[in-house]
């Protein structure tokens, strides 16, 4: 097993390489210097282009999950960003071009340095070690931002795996989310609960960020698991979210919510969606602080519950709720009173979507050859 | 499902009856009076005796685990407590005698309300509403006390154990672990996470207090997990223990423990020995506050990982240090450095054992028919 060490903006992280593959070849120490990146290169032979150009998806993600704040978060389908990257003799080699962004929102930033998928995009190709071959890049935002489903993440997992994807796949999912990583430090913070379930799919725990240790948990294959999304008319900034947070909790509840993440982590590999929700549903620590800053959402989750929701509570920092159910039938019923519930109390406009667990993570959709 | 109602004498309790078994009658609110007891009578008829004696073990068990702190605990074979239980003319109906109590202490009360045998042996036959029968107990303590190995909860389990299988196992085990509560809650504070490994065997996952709800873990069957276990001869009083901790703890530090034992919990299900080991060593709560008063301990813990154990915490409220191990023999050879330890470091004489995880429970070892 081979120790690598990247720096982020944020703070140094190391990364123990994945068993399943060959450890790559550890680059001279003059190299890392040469490419003077936050991530280091992790290719010994710069790879070619087998893709002219590539589309991928990545999906919306639910970060914390009550009482699995900061270190748990899952993948939902169906719902997410697309990128398409093409070779592009025009773009100077080594670098990403924006060429265009398209979807839910217009006001990303085109540079490719202040862009999510950008940043990501050139994090991947630094990994790769990518000099001799400039891409350019289309976004396509499925997710709103500020949302709490994890927009920039979602970017940054279509890019990154875009880039990947068209230079044969040299990098393993853990790999990416480093490159991830590096866009969402910039963008959200150093928090890799969305990155790494957008691009691992299912739900994936963050047991360590020195080095950064990542623990998927599979859900069973043979069962189903629904999220019931409603997203208000409102902004609730991660910024403003992350400063409502207490700094010292009483041991009394550290202990309760642990108890309530270990038993979500039983649930989630057990296949236990009513569980799982009751788990979902217990933060003592961080909804209650946050709840009272989104108008309605302790009126969205008490209706949410009386519909029959296995759990409910802020999907990452909020403004979405998600409430947890086995089938999508009577998801849509929840989501409808959730709606209601924002208009009745919080007087928020709101949208309402059934979605499955998303078990793959960011995809190749299309392909084409040279 | 019928919900149920006791008190404890610590708090009041309430208890959702598990699914596989069909719910009990409840009694008349008359019927609890007449009782008077804490824990309420859960069986409409007086079940008669079907052995004339049995013989009962319960096992050891570490709580704690590090980050499980207050809320997980397993079971260790090979170790623990053993109780003779005879159906006793000469002994008034509905009561219960300690008869004699052998093994590593005599410092116990033979009064039954002051031992936890009795206590546990009473609120079992209030639970199974024994008012025609006296029954006679021999304790045997395999256990020292105050070892932080449940020994208190060993000697709880068995007897409540046993009067269950006297009168023809009419209660489930976790209810016997409610019995076994009301032992536990007057002699070492109303904490499940002994008693409930010990009668349940295991892992046990204590989700909630009101109502009572444990979720046991299993451990894969193919699998083995042995725990070094290393008793040193000194006092560490729970109640003193306890008082160091601390009633505030930073939310970096919450977030930390509550994602390491988010991976203890995929850890024991999944039978990752490795990672149940690196989980239950990253303790930043409980531990850093414990180890200090246990001369030694961090010594102790160094040389359990440097000698090759996977992991190495405060079994309970200590002294006794758990390490774990996937092999019996490496476990051997990690105790012997960890004797050394205690002795070079802490100046303590101390004693080594390396125990497989019990995946039983407290069980009926042998019984005489009438």
């Amino acid at each position: 097993m081979a120790t690598l060490c990247f720096h982020s903006p944020s703070k140094p992280i190391s990364y123990f390489h994945p068993k399943s593959k060959p450890s790559p070849p550890l680059l001279s120490k003059a190299s890392v210097l040469r490419c003077k990146a936050s991530v280091q290169t992790l290719v010994s032979v710069e790879p070619e282009p087998v893709f002219t150009s590539v589309e991928t998806f990545a999906p919306a993600t639910v970060a914390n999950l009550g009482p699995g704040f900061d270190f748990l978060g899952c993948a939902v389908d169906g719902l997410g960003d697309h990128v398409t990257l093409r070779v592009d003799p025009s773009v100077r080699a080594g670098e990403v071009l924006i060429s265009e962004i398209t979807g839910t929102t217009t006001k990303l930033s085109t540079n490719p340095l202040r862009n999510c998928a950008g940043i990501a995009a050139i994090a991947t190709m630094k990994m790769l070690g990518i000099r001799s071959v400039g891409l350019s890049l289309d976004l396509h935002k499925g997710l709103p931002l500020g949302s709490g489903l994890g927009s920039s993440a979602a970017s940054a997992a279509a890019a990154a795996v875009a880039v990947n994807e068209i230079f044969g796949r040299k990098l393993v999912r853990e790999e990416l989310v480093l490159a991830g990583l590096e866009s969402e430090a910039k963008v959200s913070g150093y928090h890799a609960d969305n990155i790494a379930p957008a691009i691992m799919g299912g739900f994936v725990l963050i047991r360590n960020y020195e080095p950064l240790d990542l623990k998927p948990l599979r859900f069973p294959e043979d069962k189903e698991l629904f999220f019931v999304l409603v997203s208000p008319e409102f902004e609730a900034p991660t910024k403003k979210m992350r400063a409502a947070l207490p700094t010292e909790i009483p041991m009394v509840h550290h202990v309760w919510n642990s108890s309530q993440a270990a038993a979500l982590v039983a649930a989630v590999l057990e296949g236990d969606a009513v569980m799982l929700g009751k788990a979902l549903s217990s933060d003592k620590v961080v909804e209650p602080t946050r709840a009272p800053l989104i108008p309605g959402m302790e009126a969205v989750k008490k209706a949410a519950l009386e519909a029959g929701a296995f759990g409910c509570t802020i999907s990452g920092a909020g403004p979405t709720a998600v409430a947890v159910i086995d089938a999508a039938e009577k998801g849509e019923e929840i989501g409808e009173r959730m709606v209601e519930a924002f208009m009745r109390v919080g007087n928020l406009k709101s949208v309402a979507c059934v979605k499955k667990l998303d078990k793959v993570g960011a995809r190749l959709v299309s392909s084409v050859f040279s």
